[in-house]
């Protein structure tokens, strides 16, 4: 039997569950006419921006497939490119779009639920995680079977190693599309919703005094709204992306490794059996009435476990059954992907959660202001990026080893590595369902604060609420180590790609070989300009909130008091011109880098520049999202009454440390996983024209 | 002629002309009893702090020997190595030593001849700083020197070409004593002089609101003697590392390129002629009495670019006669080293002056607070690390190119590079001048201060110490660029060295190769957690001193209304305990990593390592130390009236940008620099070690 045929099988079964899983979130109430409208606005101001996104996106589409069209004319990409970097881009933007669509439905849905019950509100929360969680890996196989199986017909009339070699070739061109739409996604969300996010805080809270999600705030539907377009759809699609390339490098390297029609079964039949354990794993999630913030932890804790416990038994016989018997080592690169990913969770957790020590101590720090929290969030950060460097480290080397990449040859070690990356993003359903549920638990609370629910209310909400730091902080660090894995695997599949391109080309990617080393330093420096864009993207679009909110304070009478409406579209409009305007450049960066540098400094300098952005990108993606989910935080334990609580001086010197972490943790560095990726994907679709005229 | 002796001719020229100099500085006045008073002070404290760090580092270096020699009895390493590590340490140690006497003995005399006329101020400050250099590169050509002799006449009845290859290879081993000494200088230095100065000014300015350098703060001379013991010794140390770092690869490579005695004599004999040409271009450093800021940053510019001048042109003939004709790539490598080294100063200055836009523009953004502040400087600082990348790439790129890797081999292409390297330091002893003239100058501003001379005269060391700043910079970045070089050089060093000690040794150095590729991802991670240890460090450090002057403030009758005495020397031990406290771990970390990295990953792994450690560590040091000034400086400008002026909220929120600042640009950002030398030069040493009992 042809296991391929799990492929389409799982996307299916994905996108039925998220359908089943948002029909029963659409059936729940929305509560009262304010909770309704207050979501309608919310729903309004994320469709808006969505759309006006997907405009811009589109141009940039559009000219780069009339530009990819005219290189596939003249023979330096597949002439499949073109179609497939739309679908790509398409696929990424529905699953985004998706997410986001029933997240801005399923706010106020469990904000009404969390007054019958805390068990409701967690499952409408988190149904409304999984319906993204599932679309993303559903429509990610749905584009991927659909491709495979054209291709396959395609080149139906060729022999079978032929076939393999030319449809692993064109697959590993397809991530690009899906890249470019996460880095838009990613970056134009991040700065909206940090905009709207800094300019609601330092005028609403801090200028005016008034508490956060105060409907008084014109910024407040903007901050809203931004919960949902960045952390939403932005980290959708960025797995999204992550999920394609694993997959589609893995494929090409089980071709160069020699393991022909199986070895690119497995890591399709690997994912689609992940959806099966993660659909299994949703079942698990459920809580007490009176369970606290640890039990809540708890039982979305379990529902991740158990689909990796189920993809960690059936994935044994599955490998015996795409690869024969005797891949033992193949089968353990599958667990030591799963434990990688759960164990950079955990100390992405311990890094930034105020039930461990490092949060605690950056919490006291704020003891001698505001400079000495910053100090110490930044080296709490740059700490905290050994421990995943070793994680990844180590998974790279046994991975390599096991698979045999010192008895069965190099590309078998280099499977090895992309079949890990496949193995810790096979429960992505879950873990996305997970990640997902923040924002919708976020925005819950906002609404039951903005329509005045009762007490207890708000403190069910801010129980899931405040669950969802971790959440996220966890699935970030998920999002940090698969990227590192899938470019590992998508910078194997380049040379892959360049042999087949150009099989008399000489490499020489040593790191002595001075275009190598170059190249290294320049992939070493394009995520810290990319960082240094993104945070000033934020900084300027943060002002232009801050101006708007102080001239309606100032102009609209009795806003203040309750009695005037705030303009919130006004705020809403001005994040989105904002976001658009300010992705176009860190996108560009990601976009041009490796065909410039390519140009110049040939293969072997853009190996050396993947190589170089993905290490120095890792560790700093690492360093900003940690610090910021420490600082973040390190506030809210304040608040919690220790080191003199809310309203003392240590809480502002919080504070800082807290807005300076903003576009640290929910722009910059997520973000730069993407750019990674970018990167290893148009310098894959650009091997050719590089190969062919570089100056080096 | 064997123009190698024009090596202890120049050592022996600049230590006669550094001893001219401090003869001359050492017979202007000191001025009136408060004044020597106060300048015996921070001597005695200086000297405190130095010797017990000799004491301590004297332990360590202790028993490294002993390692040594253990190792070298056990033909691990060569037997000249641990009397070689000696040397290294005791004469960068002296270095330091020598200069941070010098400096303290000239800050009173400083003070005290600008009441005479600024050109005399001038002229004193400058000559002190010249004596540093002088010493610095007059000591590390001795010490290569005796070496080279010695070895010369060691390995006499041996083959000329056989003697080149023993003398070549012994020699690369010996950067690590000085790298070693450096590290502790830079990081021990660095923690104690931001620890008095973050310290010396959260109470006494934010919490006293007394005025910087005011004689009733208590930390006001430890804070006077962290500018001697930091920025004097740990700037000497560094770059005599550097220093010695390039010339003894560049011997290595030129042996490995073929090109025999000449190839060694070069880079010898060209720092030798650059010796000389430094010290015809401190003859240009005057200004007129009425100078501005501009004319006097102009007279330190005229004597650095006159040598640079110099030594361009008569660098010419002496490739000539050490290499024959026909190698003016060989010559242009040296021009490429001299003129990135200027652009890189230039734009290091660029982007962390006030008189351009981004300091400017970073001022403004005070005006919405702190937060905002923090993230304008680190957008700013990664923003600055693209230039540098690109001018070291380009150098790096045309010295390989230009010296012949293309058509002459790779060993001649990476001895292009370290002659680059060399070319860049060969003017060391006039830049170094230029460079520790700021803390003298920044010293004698204080003592004026403190001893209540009048405005006139403080005007005067005001507009001599704000050059401080720029030709800090301007020297941070210098000590960067050549810091890249010269690891570069190492590291190509470190190769050969492999070579020699195991000829049969099969290298893997591509990027692809996952040993490669783990150490590239350790590497980029040790500056990170290097930084976060020294950031810490002198955060714990600065919060003993707060404590410490906050007692005394409460404690000593009278102190805040001058009637009191404080306990100067209780604030000086403290910061001397911390500094030697905190120096050990992130000194570890650099000697430590390389061995432990080598056992399990080996030679490739340590390859990979260094490099990785290099562009994330160049990067890094960039970042950190242009964040750093550009808030320091762009807090200065606010103090000129711009954006509310001194005391407004704006001016509170760039002092907290400035605290951040203080480790960034003084104690992490610059000890980077170290440490990516640091392990290059274990590496080397311990090449045998791991070649021989690595695991992978």
């Amino acid at each position: 039997m042809d296991l391929m045929i799990l492929m389409p099988i799982g996307a299916i079964a994905a996108l039925v569950f998220a359908a089943i899983l948002a029909g029963r979130v659409m059936k729940e109430d929305e509560g009262t006419a304010t909770m309704k409208q207050i979501a309608a606005s919310i729903r309004a101001g994320a469709n808006a921006y969505l759309k006006r996104q997907y405009i811009s996106v589109g141009k940039f589409f559009a000219v780069a497939t009339i530009l990819l069209a005219v290189m596939a004319v003249m023979g330096q990409v597949s002439i499949f490119v073109p179609a497939a970097f739309i679908t790509g881009g398409l696929f990424s933007a529905l699953a985004g779009y998706v997410g986001m669509k029933i997240a801005t439905n399923a706010n106020a849905r469990t904000a009404n639920a969390v007054q019958h019950s805390l068990n409701r509100g967690l499952r409408v929360a988190f149904s409304a995680g999984a319906v993204m969680g599932f679309t993303v890996v559903g429509l990610g196989m749905l584009d991927t079977s659909i491709w495979y199986y054209f291709l396959r017909s395609f080149y139906s009339d060729l022999p079978i190693e032929m076939q393999n070699q030319l449809i692993a070739g064109a697959l590993a061109t397809f991530g690009m599309g899906a890249s470019a739409m996460a880095l838009f996604a990613r970056v134009g969300g991040g700065i909206f919703t940090k905009a709207a996010d800094v300019g609601a805080d330092l005028v609403g809270k801090v200028e005016a005094g008034i508490p956060e999600d105060d409907p008084r705030n014109p910024a407040v539907i903007a901050d809203n709204v931004g919960d949902n377009v960045g952390d939403v759809a932005g980290m959708g699609a960025d797995l999204y992306e992550s999920y394609a390339g694993a997959r589609l490098s893995a494929c090409a390297l089980a071709v160069a490794a020699g393991l022909g029609t199986g070895g690119m079964v497995l890591p399709m039949a690997l994912a689609a059996v992940g959806i099966f354990c993660s659909i299994i794993g949703t079942f698990f999630v459920s809580t007490k009435e009176n369970a606290d913030q640890k039990a809540l932890l708890g039982s979305l804790r379990r529902g991740t476990y158990i689909s990796s416990i189920l993809v960690a038994v059936s994935s044994y016989f599955l490998v015996n059954a795409c690869l024969g018997a005797g891949h033992v080592g193949i089968y353990l690169c599958i667990i030591i992907g799963l434990l990688a990913g759960v164990l950079i969770g955990f100390f992405t957790e311990y890094y930034t959660d105020a039930s461990y020590k490092p949060t605690q101590i950056l919490a006291g720090e704020s003891e001698t202001g505001s400079a000495t929290i910053i100090i110490g969030g930044l080296a709490l950060g740059m700490m905290s990026t050994a421990i995943p460097v070793i994680i990844v480290s180590v998974a790279v080397i046994l991975s390599y080893v096991l698979a045999g990449g010192y008895t069965h040859g190099f590309s078998m070690g280099l499977y090895g590595i992309a079949v890990a990356a496949v193995g810790m993003l096979s429960t992505l359903g879950i873990t996305l369902a997970t990640d997902a549920y923040g924002p919708v638990a976020d925005n819950a609370g906002g609404i039951a604060e903005m329509s005045g629910l009762p007490e207890t209310v708000r403190e069910r909400t801010d129980a899931l609420d405040a669950l969802g730091n971790t959440t996220a902080a966890t699935g970030k660090g998920f999002a940090i180590g698969s990227a590192a894995l899938t470019t590992l695997a998508l910078m194997a599949a380049y040379i892959e790609q360049i042999k087949v391109i150009k099989p008399d080309f000489v490499f020489d990617l040593s790191v002595t070989n001075p275009t190598v080393l170059v190249g290294l330093f320049i992939g070493a420096m394009l995520p810290f300009v990319f960082g240094s864009q993104t945070m000033s993207a934020v900084g300027r679009a943060a002002m232009s909130i801050v101006h708007e909110v102080r001239r309606q304070f100032k102009e609209i009478p009795g806003l203040l008091e309750g009695t005037g409406k705030p303009d919130y579209a006004t705020c809403v409009d001005l994040c989105t011109k904002s976001a658009l305007k300010e992705m176009i450049m860190p996108a560009m960066l990601g976009v041009v880098s490796p065909v410039v540098v390519g140009l110049i400094l040939g293969v072997n300098g853009v190996t050396g520049m993947l190589a170089g952005a993905t290490v120095s990108g890792f560790v700093l993606a690492v360093m900003m999202s940690n610090a910021g989910g420490a600082w973040d935080n390190a506030k809210k334990y304040i608040e919690t009454g220790q080191y003199g609580g809310k309203g003392s001086d240590n809480h502002k010197a919080a504070v800082v440390g807290d807005t300076v972490g903003d576009p640290f943790k929910d722009t910059s560095g997520p973000a730069i996983n993407i750019l990674i990726k970018l990167l290893s994907t148009v310098s894959i679709v650009m091997g050719a024209l590089i190969a062919n005229f570089s100056i080096l």
